[in-house]
């Protein structure tokens, strides 16, 4: 399917406007903390959450709120995550009625999101202070204010949307995130809110966003922990005046490719911006027997600890491959594993049927200093593929991890 | 039971020796890299091997050697694990025969163990050239030389030996262990070698090792990775004069207490000299529905490199605590879940039910700034507890393994 990547993030489908601004649950004023998405009407909407059983009062209230698989807005503040606070509920519902009241629509069609520290309170009064002002912001370019408003230890800015033609249709999609650390393989996601202006029911819209995380946020590591405030959430206004997606079909697999694009942007760009991160890590398992090995090793691969400490040093270490293949939990045939490295400094093979060759580390290394490496995992035992990303572990990943509160 | 600590390690029951010599694998000639252990007489044996499905070859040897659950004798070098290389059964081969005709003994009778970078081809010259004089320095005293010829990026030794009574004789149980990086709590264990002159049969002495890694080795994690070459192995002279070990019972008892306490003390310190570690981390879950639930919260708390990272800042940040709780695979109420911090400078409650309660962060951060620091995780929903061992997440752990082959 032909897609383009167009200007703007969650503002250019039709039908949205975005906003961004310094609350005060930050102390540092120069950083946004609060964001706004808003449609002109209701949409269709879904969401996916993270499957940890601690789980976020926003979070509670979210899933609440889209049981009609409806919603009209996206609050989110950053720099407290409202878990674990004997008053969070009240605290995120009082942050969706406000929101409602500034905007007139109801509470209940708001999709409300906390990233930051947990256990702390998280105090609603600079927040229903902003509201009014957050939405008299709102318009077609607030998105690089929103996302900004919506990163925590982000270094950068994460965002995309791409138009397609549905029939006679241009439609758009467009997506903003916010990753870093506390992200994991087995989960819904970090944040990240998506719009679109396709029209498509809102289980078929559930249905694609589920089918599109399983091969872009499920396959992002960066240190093993699965938060518990993350989620994907996507509207969709039905404003691109394409016949309506009620099924599958090709109109559903042209929306879904274009669904797929934003997706596997954001969470790349959320791997490369691991915490601490000097280079994004890609890890693509080929000749896989089946689907379920592929991700399995690929996401094992990438979440390796001494895998990904040996990419920071630019290491060839392929050892470390070759064992987290083998404790992958997966059937594998482990005297069957060829891996190469690969990058804009070339390719190199450097293990075959499970046994090391020999290779140059001179050119080795010249494959990994760059700041996007692949590491190729052949498995020679059919032909199913999967790529999972994350990155290097550094001193840094230490460091704001160690004192993160303070 | 009592059982008391005394002098030496694997030679300090009756009828071993140990020695451990510099042989050459590794360049720096005042680093030991060969270590042997010997029994005077045949001994009843059993060992647990890595669960990685790539496996060294000298694990696939040994595991052949111990069919008959007998052997005379360990070798182990370091520096290299002779792991995925196309001649690697043939030099594990030659090492055993190269023992055995040294030591006049049968070579399947010989334990052998490799430990360092995977995929290099281990040179057997330097190994064979080595073993006469290794044999000849066997002595009681050797054994602290062994334990320093195991070492990879170990910065202390790992060694102990107790003494308890079975009856009217005096019997001994010693070991010594490596350990640092790449291992994780889904296994057998990094490498320990473990001696006793206790009289057992060796179909109760493999259970007596496998009943006591579930409480020790297993539980210890220094960054989430299997090796391919873990082992730990006991051999039992039956020169304490005891009335053979049969089946379970008391005497079976008192010499698990002896063996559990011998490990335990291995794991704690193969945990506390993780790669890189500052302080040792002791995570205790009291309160559980049942063993497994408590093994596993424990496990997966103490595995979190966001938890880990936290550790090496002494930050108190129990919310990280909570969303590991969160995520380990085990049916918990998070809502009943209690988390304090205790080591030598006092103890402090952070999470009751749930949720933070207020403390003072000075006398959090003088709990927490000391080199053991105990985590203590109640989920008042039974009576099964579980301890599981860890480190911090330091600089150093990147240091060392973002450049490990050079």
């Amino acid at each position: 399917m032909n897609y383009k990547t167009i200007e703007g993030s969650v503002a250019a489908p039709l039908g949205f406007m975005a906003a961004g601004v310094h609350c005060g649950i930050r102390r540092n004023r120069s950083k946004k903390d609060l964001a706004l998405i808003a449609a002109d009407k209701e949409c269709n909407a879904a969401a996916l959450y993270t499957q940890n059983k601690v789980k976020g009062a926003p979070i509670t209230v979210t899933k609440a709120h889209l049981e009609n698989g409806k919603a009209r807005a996206v609050i989110c503040n950053s720099g407290n995550a409202n878990t674990c606070n004997a008053d969070g509920i009240d605290i995120a519902n009082a942050m969706c009625e406000a929101v409602g009241s500034a905007l007139n629509i109801s509470a209940q069609d708001i999709i409300v999101a906390s990233t930051g520290v947990i256990g702390q309170p998280l105090p609603l009064e600079p927040i229903t202070n902003a509201i009014p002002g957050l939405a008299a912001a709102l318009s077609k370019s607030g998105d690089n204010d929103a996302v900004e408003a919506i990163m925590t230890t982000d270094t950068r800015n994460k965002e995309i949307a791409v138009s397609f033609k549905l029939g006679k249709s241009e439609c758009r999609v467009g997506g903003i995130a916010k990753g870093s650390g506390m992200i994991n393989p087995n989960m819904a996601t970090m944040l990240c809110f998506i719009t679109t202006d396709v029209d498509i029911d809102s289980e078929v819209l559930h249905t694609a966003l589920r089918e599109c995380c399983a091969t872009t946020f499920n396959m992002v590591s960066i240190d093993g922990d699965t938060s518990t405030n993350d989620m994907v959430s996507i509207m969709a206004s039905g404003l691109a005046g394409n016949k309506r997606i009620t099924s599958k079909g090709v109109d559903y697999e042209d929306f879904k490719a274009g669904l797929e694009a934003v997706m596997t942007h954001l969470a790349r760009e959320v791997a490369r911006d691991g915490e601490g991160a000097t280079k994004l890590v890609e890890c693509c398992v080929y000749g896989a027997a089946d689907g379920e090995t592929a991700r399995i090793v690929a996401k094992t691969v990438v979440s390796s600890s001494l895998f990904k400490a040996a990419m920071f040093g630019s290491d060839a270490n392929w050892g470390r491959v070759l064992c987290a293949v083998g404790y992958a939990p997966a059937q594998v045939d482990v005297t069957k594993v060829d891996v190469s490295f690969e990058s804009a400094g070339g390719e190199i093979l450097v293990c075959k049927d499970g046994a090391g060759v020999e290779f140059s580390e001179e050119v080795a290394r010249n494959v990994l200093v760059r700041d996007e490496v692949k590491v190729k995992i052949g498995l020679n035992s059919g032909n199913h593929t999967a790529m999972a990303w994350g990155c290097d572990l550094t001193y840094d990943y230490v460091k704001i991890n160690g004192d993160y509160r303070t």
